[in-house]
């Protein structure tokens, strides 16, 4: 990821600018605010504004629970036993804003997370960058042979060329051609002054879906972390991970107790069935069971087992 | 609206703490931070944290319009013509936190608004306190004729009088029973060593619904001014009205400038149908026009006349 | 709960219109359509109207995951793999909506869940009818002592029978101080000529928390399951927890396949944290493992030990 | 559009199937259900479903008014009273879900609104279909000159025919290339058994932003109307426009009422500021006014003498 000059100059003159506040401030997190962190080949993630810290976790559920909670003295207790009973409304209470930039087919995995606010780069008033994510070699991976949205093992030295021939081309390619029919030029000149240039509204359309967009997304502790769990997980898609493991740092940083229980509860953390549930009760208690006995399919048989690091 | 000493001794501790930051600060915002607004005979509103400020607005939707809005050099512009247009997103990248203390038929209102987080006090953790809100004189107010959701004319002194004692004597009373019935006095003793005294969760039904509640109310900027343009609005009861106000005068101070673009454009606006448009092109043109040929229904016609000035 | 002879025309009128259909239909719910489920003493949980069945879930989802799902040939097999991965917006497809009659202090606990349409009754439009909620006596329990908001024993007969007494003879007598204050009886008409009452949306406040309101209540499934999943727990009020229960019957058969493995995943299944999997791996190879070694919180520790029925 | 064999089996049945109901009916969508309707050169809106008629707006306004909407005897007044004062909680009780088959870079600008549910099309799964949006000649339209977000002239026949060629020929070599790094051909297929194929969430990053896609997309009424208010209006981008219009049709058919209502309210209607109103009182008795002098900037004086059918 590169930035401009007058990018930098824009973050170092936020970073340098210091206010006083009587709001809860996190130094951890100011640290780190408004400096890019980079994802990808050109992507970054970058805190750009907070509200609240572990502290309003603590505020809001006391206010909730009134009296009821003076006993408990230790805030790190109680924001365990909200995470663990899923008493999500305190942690709503805290609120972040990211800068964003992710290839553009990244994007429309994330959007599917509603219960954020976003602002996007709009390819309708503005040209987009000649920027294209093209994915590392240790990233090329065969489909999945045993799960239709996964990867397999990595593409074979010959055909990994070839497919990133075919990538770093087409979206050059293509790209060339978004500037041509917008006749515009990347510092924003006309290229010829006898043709009119294709509206910026309909050139869009010839980019390829790798292509960069960026923007502000600003979400609640609770809905982020829920986004976290599904986008931070092994089962994630690697390109959309990466952000996921770079947000998870920043909340590490903003909301260190919130963040150790969710690791704890969540992450960490495994669900059992009904019957799930049975069947590891017979084995504490030493008896033996068989898949079909205990009326549990065979591919949740497998991940049962999975989960409690047994032979099927 | 009283305050304990515990409780002002909180807010005094609030307020004294002062940290850097590198975040947006609103210094005129920070002025009135954590100390309550007086509303109504008990209630309160006040300012706990929040996130961004006018210019957060502007810079987000620099980020949507990119190159776009370069042109656009006046940021009072920029946000006149994000709220003309109803390009709400940027709106929500601020966000503001309240506490607020309002009688229980209030927050049923108000928690219609379903785009807030919130952490209210819980009846069935706590023992509410023994606070109603009982009307001034200068607010009972008749049935109106003509409405059937509005007030008229003020009762008579006498017809007053009976009410306010009835709203007194019923709040007092079903106050002192909550009370036996928990058989716990508002210090948190236990009265009759003999009873059990019933459960808080069941308690509570025998109050009325004057009673006051509390609650953490969090909600960004787009979602607060549409609050606010329902509930400042003279249509609104009265009670949750001098709410709105109070919440007004807090967004004055945070983002004056959208705050200026919402009284233009939305407060003091009215909207026009397809017909009454026509009414009013025809009026400009010096023509006569009646109700009658004019396609519009009676109750809109007079309503139309009153938005003009006009006799109807 | 009586119902006036008009609604119970209605109701009969509106069970004996049939009309033909392209849309998926379900014979097991339109049996019960727009039928009234008693509920507490007064309340009530109807079916209006539903949109899509199991085979709308599974549609859906085949929409998704295109030819990819070709191969699943069994219906209840995927919607069992949506529910246990929380691939959740296929559940979103179907939607149903409920007239239901609920005592304020549970509605205003019901309201919390954001994600639904509701249009309720307004008290300040009309007026509210004499109805309140009065526990059944096998309900007056007494403030539990291990938890904060539960019940524990009955109270004894001569504390049961003074609170209900108190409960009654409240909530009769500031019903007919609401009366008074209105200037209206039940039927609608003027009680004393010489009085202008006071407005509905004042008077109103006069009422006991028990006093019954009712709402249209419109959701998707997803998130109708989450709200039963929470409701319908053990640790819910019992008098919210009545009508989810009432609400689940329908639900089963509305979508019985979804409803089976809501049953089998949700209710019956439990989560463990990163520390419980630990120790229920250690149980499982015959380890003896101790609370203080195994690094969970007395508390979790128990409850963890009722989870697998051991003694702790 | 072109329907393979088999959906258009798939939607003979579902159409040819007939159920009783005792649900709100509507024939006249019913006439149109599971039906494709064409948009742009390969997209299509279908209605799959749908709760609610215009007499469930008018019940749940019943149901909050209660006694107190009795004497508005007429629906339509009602509905039309409603949607004028923007009491649009009983709008949402009414739903209705549609398949959509439309360009990327379109759903990108749709999936924006997010009181939607959604279900797309994943090409994690499945392989995409070799269609893309390649505008008719009378939409390929250059940049606005005034406008950073429109269309201004047509381009001339050469410069036309370059962008069409240019469009083409990009969006099927990138195609091909992504069935090559697939290595499946388009009826699922090994190409070539000596390679192992990318996996499908990688490769669909090199197809260009007209490549189409389709999802279920679910609503209610109320979100839906705001929608068509942005959607359908002339300032929107033709090719959402396109099927904003198409599913204006259908809501047509649906709520014919709240139809009417909704163009003559909304889409007809206009917004006056509060100076322009002054301005409009000014202009109706007979005053000249100036631009300067009403302290209303030029860009907004402009649009208001629009609005007004008068000269600048």
């Amino acid at each position: 990821m590169e930035l401009t000059n007058e990018q930098k100059t824009e973050i170092e003159a936020a970073r340098d600018s210091q206010s006083q506040t009587r709001r809860a401030t996190v130094p951890e997190l100011e640290e780190i605010l408004y400096e890019p962190i980079p994802v990808l080949d050109h992507g970054l993630v970058r805190v750009i504004d907070y509200m609240g810290d572990d502290a309003a976790i603590v505020q809001a559920a006391r206010v909730s629970y009134g009296k009821g909670t003076k006993k408990v003295s230790d805030d790190a207790g109680l924001i365990k036993y909200l995470l663990r009973h899923r008493h999500t409304t305190p942690f709503e209470m805290c609120e972040i804003k990211f800068h964003i930039k992710l290839p553009i087919f990244i994007a429309r995995q994330w959007i599917r997370h509603r219960t954020a606010n976003v602002n996007e780069y709009s390819a309708r008033y503005s040209m987009l960058d000649r920027e294209f994510y093209i994915p590392a070699e240790d990233q090329l991976a065969a489909q999945a042979s045993n799960n239709r949205q996964g990867r397999g093992d990595l593409l074979s030295g010959e055909e990994a060329a070839r497919v990133l021939d075919l990538l770093k081309s087409d979206a050059e390619k293509t790209y060339d051609h978004y500037v041509e029919m917008l006749n515009e030029d990347e510092e924003g000149n006309i290229i010829d002054k006898n043709r009119d240039g294709l509206a910026r509204e309909l050139a869009r359309m010839n980019l390829t879906l790798n292509a960069y967009t960026q923007w502000y997304w600003k979400i609640d502790l609770h809905n982020l972390l829920h986004f976290l769990l599904l986008r931070a997980d092994s089962h994630a898609q690697y390109e959309i991970r990466v952000y996921a493991e770079a947000i998870l740092e920043t909340v590490k940083r903003w909301v260190p107790t919130a963040h150790d229980a969710f690791m704890e509860y969540r992450v960490g953390g495994v669900g059992l069935s009904a019957k799930a549930l049975e069947v590891v009760k017979k084995l504490i208690a030493g008896a033996e069971v068989s898949q079909k006995e205990s009326g549990i399919s065979p591919r949740e048989w497998r991940e049962l087992m999975v989960t409690l690091d047994r032979e099927g």
